[in-house]
Order: structure tokens, then C-alpha cells, then sequence
């Protein structure tokens, strides 16, 4: 993605998903990867997501971990090694990060991995049929942010390619993809599935 | 309806379908016909729903069953073939396929028909007074859309022309309609009787 | 209130009515009267309510009851005699239906009268303070609109000016005021304390 | 803040809140702190607050507790004097009051304090970490809002200064915070987590 129209995108995705309570009270993120300059553009740390203007957005050299931009008065966010870990470890192209309460509420009703299937949602998600089963590991949260990077190391080391997302307990979630495009549809359905997940527990109707 | 209109109308449709959570992460899909030119218009496959264009819709003549436009690069919907018997079966000018959540939620908690009475909107519905009752078939979802096609007929065999809707289990639900204006109609009358009845359930109320 | 200004207020608070899920799939309407010219603007029948434009709105004489504007190809609403005898016999300015679920399941879980207390929402119904309680009757809903009109009137004569609302089983709500922004403050603050009370049944929390 | 951009802001803002239900009906409001001048914006009472112009704001001099402005025909607000304990008790910037339905339901599931403990959005309230516990005390409700002084000073006085909004039962929530934007932020958080602890609720799950 051309580096411009990545930048306008992570701004315009924050405006959206704010309404969506997934990026609410400086809550969330987002990163997207310019490839052809082997570039990273990284919403800032604690900053109100749905006001965020383009200049506002670190930019990182890829190649050397280093920053390009630093915007005055603004701090980078302490999901960077993540979002590199997904750059580098799955050749993402952009990671999403939200506070979706859908992520939070599933991972205190379930344990080490969420999982559904017999869903047409399911679809969505990469080489997944309706019959297929989605499993979304779930790691522990940590006091900062940065400390999450061994337990997602872990999943991507673990998990194969076709799992694309890594819930955070008490916390929210990650998905990464190929493409900025992708990744979105991935985290919509996602959270989709999430919630519907939620009314099923609700309706005493088991998942899987 | 115009030509131009139709393939407007599915997307601004679309959009605002999207914000409803019946289309998000690809899902769902609209279809027009164009009466004059027996040809319809039919949203593509896989694609972000709220930022379809008119120039990404195809197009097939009905007389032929040929496309007469296949936009570069887009699958058309596997939802084509159930489009076209709504079309054929029952003269439909409109098709409207969402993955509402409230339709999924009642296809687990109904078995073969959703029923509904004495509720007032259900008189936006065909030929239905306030004491008649509304019946929505439920089918069974199938690895691939087209495979749901033998049980569609059989409803558009089975049931009379006040039917304009199936819901399609753990998947969402298809309406159709002589306009797309009546067709959205019915989508939305039909959704808020499928989250009334939902609320109704959780309060242990009885249905019809 | 000026006639054009009260034709356009119709088409955006229906809009934004539309929304809220007040007035899909056709329900709902609303009228607001013209003091100076003692005539009244009335949402049609049967007609999607978000996309009414002022000409298509009905325009009576409420000196003599006669139509003077018949938009051609639509049908005056049923509710037509419940709206005037709110103007009638409350000199109301305004009324407002809507087929919202919370009064919809409120009827379903209150018998004759919906009662609150003790919220401090209640302020802004007029002439009610914090301690005092509101009441909204709730009449029985029949096959056709204009039939309530019996049951409304009742309503009208029995209760005292304070009260503003009647709830129809299994429909929706209807609310007067002396002005249409008052008229939409009461329902607004209505429908707040309506959701409040079913989320609090659902908590087993008592209501008065 | 500039005084044109803190009236702009208070519009702009209760519009935003009015659609989610924070401040329908006339119930809520804002103020602003124009430090320079050492004056405050005040939303008027009983008005529709996202209707609401720069020119229908109350204008308080803070050294004198003088009004500056008096809007024709609008009343102040009966806020104003617990406005004036934040402004001087915590030298804050700006006060947020909403009938949020969120804040209205824990005060009737919890008694003299509301307590959250280990959810990630935690960190967006002042020097809290994510193991930390977020208290926001309960006040109990009185006929008239200026009569909550007291018990809102008793908080200012007793609770130190990371305790950014009380909660008062069976009305809504204040919070303030050194600038809008902090204190925008903060109502965010806190109404996001009171959301989720009444969905925790609903699932038998803990929250400290």
C-alpha cells in the first residue's frame, strides 16, 4: 500500500472502529506496512484514536527496527514489538489492535483457546470451510504492553498460518493479514463470531 | 427499476446494511432486477460490502442466464442461482441475503419454521393482519451457497406467495420482494420481529 | 409552529427515528400541528418513513376534519383520528408513534399501567420530580389502528395533563405535547426510562 | 482553552453524546474551563442538548462566581455549583455529566463504590496500572441537583486525586479531569468499564 493512502487509512479505520467501542478512551491500535518501501506506519500511544491525523502516526524503517518519524510530543506505542512480531514473523501487511468488548468477555468465559464452527461467518477466515472449526488462542495479559511479546511469539510460532488473531484476556485482541483489506474482514468477522458466540453462552447453546 | 438506479441502490444499500452488522467481513448480498431489460444486477463475492461500486456489480441477462458484465477481478456470489429462482419462482424484483444475527439466533432456537403473531409490525408483511401468523421456513445450511438451492425451491414450491423469506440455519437469512423498496420492507419487518422474539424468549414470553 | 418548517421536521425526525428502530419497515408516524393556520401535517401510510419528503406528507383542516393536500398515490395514515383527538382534547401541538421494542416489551411484561419511580430521568416529564411516579396506561392493541380510538380516549379523559403517553400492547407507544420539541423531549426521556426498566427487571431489581 | 473553541466544543460534544444516550431528553450537560480568563461555559438547563449553539451557554466568571452571560430566555443549569466544586476543589478543566444508562444500572448493583480491578482499559484513568483497582464512590440521589453539593464535596475531600468522577444513584455519573480532552477520555473509559462489569455481572463473573 502506497504509503499516503496507508496513513488516511489508519486514521479513517480509528474514526470508524471508535464507533464501534473497539478504540474508545485512547484504547486500540492500528499499524499498516508500506512494502514496496519496506516501511511501517504505527498509530501513537495514548492519544484519542478517532482524532488522530495522518502527521500524527510513527513511521519505522522495517529493515532496521529504527524510527523514520517521530511526531513531536507524542509517544510510540507500546504494541510495537508486536506488531513487528506479526510483520516479521507472518509477513503481515497490517495488525489491528482493539478493546472489543466481544474479546474481553469471551476470554473470561473461556480458557487457552476460543473455538466455533457451523457457522457461515467462519467463511471469512482464511482457508476455514463452514464445517471448519476457528480456534483464536488466548494469552495472558501483562502490566505493560511490550511483556505480551513471548506469549504472541509463542502463537506464531505454534499456531499455522491460517490463524490470523491472538485474544489478550481482560484486554482485547490482535489480528493480523496480508493486506490492510484483509485484515479488516478478518477482524470483522472475527468479532462477528465473538459476539454471536456470547448470545449463544447466553441462550445455553453450545459452541462447537 | 433503471439501470443506473438499481445498481446504486444495491450499493448505498449495502453501506447501510453494513452498519447494521448484517453484511460485515463480506458477508451477505443484494440483487436487483431490472424489469424493462430483464437483466439483474448482483453484488460480486468476497468483497468489503460498504465500499462496493455500481461498476463491481455483474450482470446477467435472465432471459440467458449469461453475464453480461464481469467486472476484472471478482468472482461473482456463489448466492447467484438462489437469486435467480426468487427471480424465476416468484417473479421477484429484489433480493436481499444478510447474515443478521437475530436470524442466525433464531435458527437455534426454532427448528423448522419461525413463527410469530399478534405483534403490529407484523402487518408490514404481505397479505398479514395483526392476529395472522408469520411463518418463516428455516433450512439447513450446506458447505457451499449453491448446494442450498434444492431446499430453497422446495419452499418457493411449498409455501404461497405471502412467504418472501427463508432463514438458512447457523448462516442468516434471504428476502425477496416485487421492488426493492418492498423488499427491504419485509428485511426490516422481519428483523425486528427476529430481535423481538429473541428479547420475548429471554423474558420467557410465548411467541405466537 | 410554521407549515414549512413542520413538514421538514417530520421528514428529519422520522430519519432519525429510523435509526433509533422506531419507524422501520413502515411503522410509525408522526404529526405536528400548525397553530396559526389550525391545520395539522401527517406522516402517510405504508410508506418507508425515512425517505418521506414534506409534499408527500397529508395536510388537514382541524376546524372541519377535511383533508387539504391528498399526495397523490398515497394513503392517509390510520392512526389520523388518534392524532386528532390528541390535538382535540389536549391541545396537544405534536404527536408522536412509534413501534418501539422497549414500549413493545414493556406492554408484554406490565399489565394496565407501566409505573416508574426514582430515576432522575423522570424530571423531564412534565410536572414530575424525582420522587414522583410516573405512569403510562397501556391500552389493548386491536386489528386496525383507528379502532384504539375508543380505549385512547378514555385514556385522555381519565388521566390528568400530566400524562403524556400511552403505551398499545404489542405495537408500540404514542406521546403528545404541547409543541413537537416538547413532544420529543417526553419520548426521548420515555423510551430512556422504558429501556431502563426492562434492563432492571432483567437484573430483578423492583421498578417502584 | 480558547473560549470559541470551548463552546464549540461543548455543542459538538453533547451532540456526540446525545446519540449514545447520554444526554437525551434534556438530561446531562458540559463545562469548560477557559483558564486564561478564568471564565467557565455552562450548558443551559432543559434544553435538547445536542440542538445546542456556542450562543446558548451560560458564561460564569470564576473569580467572582458572577455571570458573565445569561442566555434570553434559558435557565442555568442546577449542575452549576457542583461544576464550580471541580473547577475548585480539583483546579480541574473541564466537567462531563451524562444519565448514562451504564452508570445509572452498577448504581444499583453496587452500594458506596463501584470497583474494577485487572481490565486493560484501567490505564486510560490517571497513574492506574492494570493490576490497579478503579474506585468511583456512589452518592445518592436528591430532589434537586444543587442539593448533591455536599456529598460531592465530601468526595473531592476524602478521595485523592486519581478519583476522577462520582457516580450518583439513579441518575448518571460526573467526571472531570485538567482538560476536555482528559476528561472525555475518562468518561469513556469508566462508561466502557461500567458496560462491561454489568455484562460481567450478567455472566456470574467477578470484577475486583
Amino acid at each position: 500500500m502506497e504509503s499516503n493512502k496507508a496513513a488516511e487509512m489508519i486514521c479513517s479505520l480509528c474514526k470508524q472502529f471508535y464507533h464501534l467501542n473497539w478504540c474508545t478512551g485512547t484504547g486500540g491500535g492500528i499499524s499498516i506496512r508500506d512494502r514496496e518501501e519496506d516501511i511501517a506506519y504505527i498509530a501513537p500511544s495514548g492519544v484519542q484514536k478517532e482524532l488522530m491525523r495522518p502527521e500524527d502516526l510513527f513511521v519505522m524503517n522495517l529493515k532496521t527496527d529504527d524510527y523514520i518519524r517521530i511526531p513531536e510530543g507524542l509517544k510510540p506505542s507500546a504494541c510495537t514489538p508486536l506488531f513487528l512480531s506479526c510483520y516479521k514473523k507472518r509477513n503481515s501487511g497490517a495488525v489491528i489492535h482493539t478493546h472489543s468488548q466481544n474479546a474481553v468477555m469471551c476470554s473470561l468465559l473461556f480458557d487457552k483457546e476460543f473455538k466455533i464452527s457451523n457457522i457461515e461467518q467462519i467463511k471469512a477466515m482464511p482457508n476455514h470451510g463452514y464445517h471448519d472449526t476457528l480456534t483464536i488462542p488466548i494469552i495472558e495479559n501483562m502490566p505493560h504492553e511490550d511483556e505480551l511479546i513471548d506469549q504472541l511469539n509463542e502463537v506464531l510460532d505454534t499456531y499455522n498460518q491460517d490463524t490470523v488473531a491472538v485474544i489478550v484476556r481482560r484486554h482485547g485482541i490482535f489480528v493480523w493479514g496480508p493486506t490492510i483489506e484483509k485484515c479488516k474482514i478478518y477482524n470483522e468477522a472475527i468479532d462477528y463470531l465473538l459476539e454471536l458466540a456470547l448470545k449463544m453462552h447466553q441462550y445455553n447453546i453450545p459452541l462447537p
